[in-house]
């Protein structure tokens, strides 16, 4: 199945653009590529990660696709973390700004291409979801820019305001992010992400994440938060949801199978489908590369309390991709429990043996530590630095140098 | 529970009788029990197993309790193949005995202590599975003797003719195997079993194997044979099955889950409830010892053809003991298969990497070679070697030099 996307009636013909393409609104700012060979400036950078850096190498870029409201920038913290550092908004720009620095890493958020603002998409009657909404040609541009080691100056929209801020300088990192509703739907934009992940939260957990979040903290009506996604839904499944099909990696958050007839929701069945063959990428796998295997590791060694945890790994297809998928369902309630099953997993990426239980450890107060969302998440974030470091390594290695070692 | 046992009208009051205990036959036998320090004269022959046999070296008793016609004597060429040399009835004596020797093992067959022929039993109304048509107390003191290292003149109950016949010497060897229908029935022989099996065959699939024997081979009816498991029900459930909770190890053989509404009973799921905590005996297990673990090996690594192979492995309690259990469904049908299940297997106490699988194919024309059955019964064999071999060895340790190794 394909996406259709260009031509479009509202996307603008020119990227460079420097007229304003907001239709019938004078919001939107004048938006250019900011051209700059900013990678000759950092080349010494490379060595605080441990890599030696030639001159070819580039900006790695990694995809992030979810709906609003389901924990992207959750994910993006503990993705950024495993590269060390806090990354925190840029100093004494924007304080609405959405992007996220750390030494070696940076965070776009995708809202930033919405051609149109939000009284903009409220007179065309076209939702955030809409790619008529959003500026493809400049998306593409400027990740492409960033990507070949170049500056821009990328827009931003304010989610306090809804409108469209001024731009702010965004210099190529050695890891870029791309999070929002569509990195994976413009074919060129996709194909310039060295790995994508899409976040797939079933609509079960979505109407209970969102009930907790408006009628718990700010006092929405049940009807009125089932209203609001229904009206999301058509868009959603139209734009949004295919790009699943395109990921490297899929986290599916789905509803308990441990507890007969759960409706709290608060217990998570997390399932991370891994695609095969994908380079630098090796799907995490338990105890039998290949094989179906479930695990139940609460018994002799692990005593768990109600309802325990329950993990499934397999082989299986997903949108003709042959993938493995790795399941965990329950939460962890201390943390032996989080010990003992990295212990028994395989292939995490990891550079000494705990690392990902210090790492979830270490934000244990971001939602999901407990449960298969975190767990995923630090280990999409350890396979992602080992990527990142064998792209660098590939990239610093001359042909002769190659020889040498195979 | 416990089996009532004796005071019994029948069991005759004084072991190495010389009177006939046979009621209104002419048929039984003088029995006794031959004793001779036999042991003493073989002390070298502990060398031929690998291990210093000290003069406190015993016959290790091992006992196997199952119904008729449930494969009880190709479980026993299995296990003896374990020690090495093919297991043949004693040279130049009775045609008809049950008895089977090697260099090392010897099996005998608990109906030798029938203590009534057929024709006995039909005139006291009693079957084969009745404890008043066994003379336990002779059975008891003929396994304490050979255990002793005294060899015993033991009866023998022709399976021709239904008839007792003349007794032959046993010497005791380095292990003795007992196999019939009542090896842990009586409390004092099962104190004497250093290790005990229980090899219980579900309803369905008992009677698809009398079914496959007595119709297709002896012509019999479907009616005889239901009528014929029926008749022997009550007694059996009474005396023979209630043994099961005595086991270290039971092989349950079941209808296969993997092919719905099977009623074939070709392919077959085998569980194998091993006790834990028993001496010398470490359960084999699953990847993950104490967890709970199902596995299809058949994947990526391994094709299998249908209907494939499923295991499962974990903790549960049977007749109130902690038990292991680990489970096959499903048959073998290449060699690679066995290999990679024997690879992933744990705790198999084989000598070498590929045993169980050069076991298994040495027998390869044994019925269950291609299930669960041949696979466990292997398992057993080289587990009950490595307790024999535990057992010797303590045997052969003194205290002084048990100081210096622990």
């Amino acid at each position: 199945m394909s996406i259709p996307l260009a031509p479009h009636p509202l996307t603008p013909s020119s990227l460079s653009t420097t007229e304003d393409v907001r239709l019938g609104s004078p919001l939107l700012r004048r938006q250019f590529v900011f051209y700059t060979n900013w990678r000759k400036g950092r080349r010494g950078r490379g060595a605080s990660c441990g890599i030696s850096c030639s001159a070819e190498a580039r900006t790695v870029v990694i995809g992030l696709a979810a709906d609003s409201g389901c924990g992207k920038s959750t994910f993006m913290r503990r993705l950024t973390s495993v590269f060390g550092g806090a990354a925190e908004p840029p100093r004494g720009g924007n304080p609405e700004s959405n992007t996220l620095l750390s030494d070696t890493t940076t965070v776009i958020c995708l809202d930033d291409y919405h051609l149109l603002d939000r009284e903009g998409r409220k007179e065309e009657g076209v939702t955030a979801l809409d790619p008529r909404a959003n500026n493809f040609d400049l998306m593409y541009e400027q990740v492409k820019a960033l990507k070949a080691g170049v500056a821009v100056e990328k827009p931003i929209y304010n989610h306090v305001t809804g409108l469209l801020d001024p731009p702010e300088l965004i210099l190529p990192p050695n890891l870029l992010f791309i999070e929002g509703l569509h990195p994976m739907f413009d074919p060129r934009v996709r194909d310039l992400l060295d790995f994508s992940i899409y976040l797939d939260i079933s609509d079960e957990v979505k109407f209970a994440w969102k009930t907790q979040r408006d009628v718990e903290e700010r006092g929405h009506s049940l009807e009125s938060i089932q209203a609001s996604i229904e009206a999301r839904k058509p868009d959603f499944d139209a734009y949004v949801d295919p790009q699943k099909q395109y990921a490297d990696v899929v986290i599916e958050v789905l509803p308990t199978q441990l507890i007969p007839g759960d409706n709290e929701r608060k217990v998570l069945r997390v399932r991370m489908v891994m695609k095969e063959g994908v380079k630098y990428f090796n799907p995490v796998y338990l105890f039998d590369e290949g094989s179906s295997v479930s695990w139940i590791p609460c018994g002799r060694k692990l005593s768990c309390s109600y309802p325990g945890i329950k993990f499934f790994y397999g082989p299986d297809t997903y949108f003709s991709h042959e993938v493995s998928a790795l399941e965990m369902d329950g939460q962890f309630d201390r943390l032996d429990e989080l010990m003992y099953v990295e212990s028994h997993l395989n292939n995490l990426s990891t550079k000494y043996y705990g690392e990902a239980t210090e790492q979830m450890l270490k934000h244990g107060d971001f939602p999901g530590s407990n449960n298969g969302t975190g767990l995923f998440q630090t280990i999409i974030g350890l396979k992602i630095r080992e990527l990142y470091e064998c792209i660098v390594a590939e990239k610093s290695v001359t042909p002769l140098e190659a020889a040498k070692v195979f």
